[in-house]
């Protein structure tokens, strides 16, 4: 159970909050999916620098924290990989003149991010069978095929990683229960660049839509998952 | 521009967001609606009352705050009636048992709220010709016909009000923000159970995808829109 | 294999899109859903009557031809009900003013529909723990959370039966097709108005998107899918 | 008003369907945009060609039929672009290893396209500022975000072109009619590789959805928008 809001959250609205039924674990099913959510060189910086450097280089990139969560992000892959269950990769699609709206109008520099910025982080990057997904708006089911490719595999549950903890992921892993998937979130394997809003947005989706733990403690109740589940999904 | 966030979020981290480019203003447009969202019996009790007692009425009250933010809705009603704006009333729909879930395993009392808490509070309810969306998933736009009634009126622009920040209206917020419309959130026409997850999700709708204002500033700017197009949306 | 549209389609024009690779079959899954659409006395009428009569007591009655498919409707429920498979029913929800719109523009006779109509018609009705799925457009996934229960459910095949085989039959497959279920129609468990649309409209889906028969070559096929598979379901 | 499916649904089935009150018109708006869908060599071939050899070049193809569709959706475009009104791409994309699904268990060959088949026909080919929509499922709107495009071009009314009639025209124009646009959909500017079903298509969405009517009919109706809305439109 995290405990990353606590210093945010008071105990006494916790509190309120538990009293009121909030925040029981949904638990993990049978056939596990990864989504690997923006995780571009636009968010990470091409490597660690602190913030105020790095949003030099993209606009939105979260800075050196983000370089920590990637390096999570790699261990839940390499599990993924291992079981041979689905990895899927949203990710935000380059601009053109005509994706002008609400969006660049909030943040303008959106607009302006380089052609590098929007290649996938090579620690992490995608391999052939692995479901690519270009997107234009926070959620990756927002206007994309998402749901399809989810029917496809038969998955019932789905880690959510990648950045940031209060846009894209919020929103997709919103979605996501609303579909009615299963979703942890690993805590140390998603990324924002303001910490508050980190804090945050873990402790609305622990209590409303997810299980949120930190990485060690997701890795060992994945593993726990019966090969013969991998074997029916990996078919 | 709203301050309500300012003892949560460090001026540091606001300054570091405003350097990357994040909180711009989107402005209305000229044909808004309103929305009224989950402001039943269940989110505010059938009276003002503390939170410890509100939550054995309903579990999901909010309690007194609500009472405040449904003053300031019915100011925003009068407006919207006055000028024949359209208002739709995405609501909760009262739960089968063919509703169990992801909602149901997190928040297990959901399934137990009187049919009472399912009303709508008499202060703003609906009348004729008004929109109703019941909803079963905490966006109004997910599993709900929304969008089209948006498309039928006409509107470019989408006033958010109800219940609760951190979850219907948040989620309200990102879906129609990602269809292109333009949002403004009245920060005390909102409310929820949790004062800082109140605060800082609106600092993060700010950001990314929403103009936060008070009503007073929001009704002021409302006024302005010419009457030639109300006359137009209400044809 | 329906032979149902070779009166109206040439053999010549079937080959030719044979020879282009359209018309394999998906074949079953293993956890099926069945999808009752539509089956209300509005579209049927309150017992069976030839056409011309029947649309005098409701305008989008499709007459006696509508109770020939209700029988086989009422086989593979049978079935659905034994083996504890889900049965979700997508209907026409009652329609209000504020429902004006590009339906009633097309079709002015849909907002004079009398109460009665929109019942359930007895010999299909739902009964506790069934889905009701009211809609307000053609398809049964448009504008309702119908993903989220199949979802829930686990189903990877859709048995979809009901009216009107060219209206929201098609429309429901296509979509269905789309989050890539696995689609079966039953030719005489689906019903339309019109008999030229409804045998077109059944090898337009043959060709593209569900494998078409009739229902005792689905009852067939369908109770050879193991018990163990529907207690998983059930579950 | 089209009479291209006289000769296959008879006329006591249209009386009957009139009687019952089906087939009215809803009209033109004031914000016209235009959708020229899945026009690339895969569905035309490189050049007019019988569809016995134009299945051998691309096994979508529909042969030369699609040429004397694209002169009329050529027409089409030279007015949205004297005017200077919205026009959107949605397209086929590219498949990969990760999109096998239900689409290419029923129609396998479209795994084996060449890279050629992709590219738009020249003819009626998009200009910077139009709206690209790569899909990956029949409908234009499933699974991509052309809601979000419209809603930010402030269209009321879409013009439906390309092909196939039976399955992406179909399935796009039964979305736009439940999204409430307004539909036109010129009977000479869509094309399909099955004549029969082409017509019964274009019968069903008069009946239910669209407009249907031919492009010098559309072109004339068209004219008559104001240049004011134009004006409004592409600001």
């Amino acid at each position: 159970m995290s405990t990353i809001w606590h210093h945010i959250i008071p105990e006494e609205d916790r509190a309120a909050s538990r009293a009121a039924g909030f925040g029981r674990p949904s638990g993990l099913g049978h056939r596990p999916a990864l989504l690997i959510i923006d995780v571009q060189y636009r968010t990470a910086g091409t490597r660690p620098m602190p913030f105020d450097l790095a949003i030099k280089e993209f606009a939105t990139s979260c800075g050196e924290i983000a370089w920590q969560a990637i390096g999570h992000i790699a261990e839940l892959l390499a599990l993924f990989r291992e079981r041979n269950w689905p990895v899927l990769y949203p990710y935000v699609a380059p601009k053109f003149g005509f994706d002008q709206g609400r969006l660049t109008e909030k943040v303008p520099t959106m607009m302006e991010i380089p052609a590098k910025g929007y290649e996938f982080v090579e620690a992490i990057a995608p391999r052939a069978g692995d479901v690519l997904l270009p997107k234009k708006h926070p959620s990756a089911f927002f206007g994309t095929p998402l749901a399809s490719y989810l029917v496809n595999t038969g998955a019932d549950t789905l880690v959510v990683t990648g950045c940031a903890t209060s846009g894209c992921i919020r929103s997709s892993v919103v979605d996501a229960f609303s579909y009615n998937y299963r979703v942890a979130v690993p805590e140390d394997a998603v990324y924002d660049r303001n910490q508050t809003s980190h804090a945050v947005n873990l402790y609305d989706m622990a209590e409303k839509y997810a299980d949120v733990m930190d990485t060690k403690a997701l890795l060992k109740a994945l593993s726990e998952l019966g090969h013969a589940n991998a074997q029916e999904i990996s078919k």
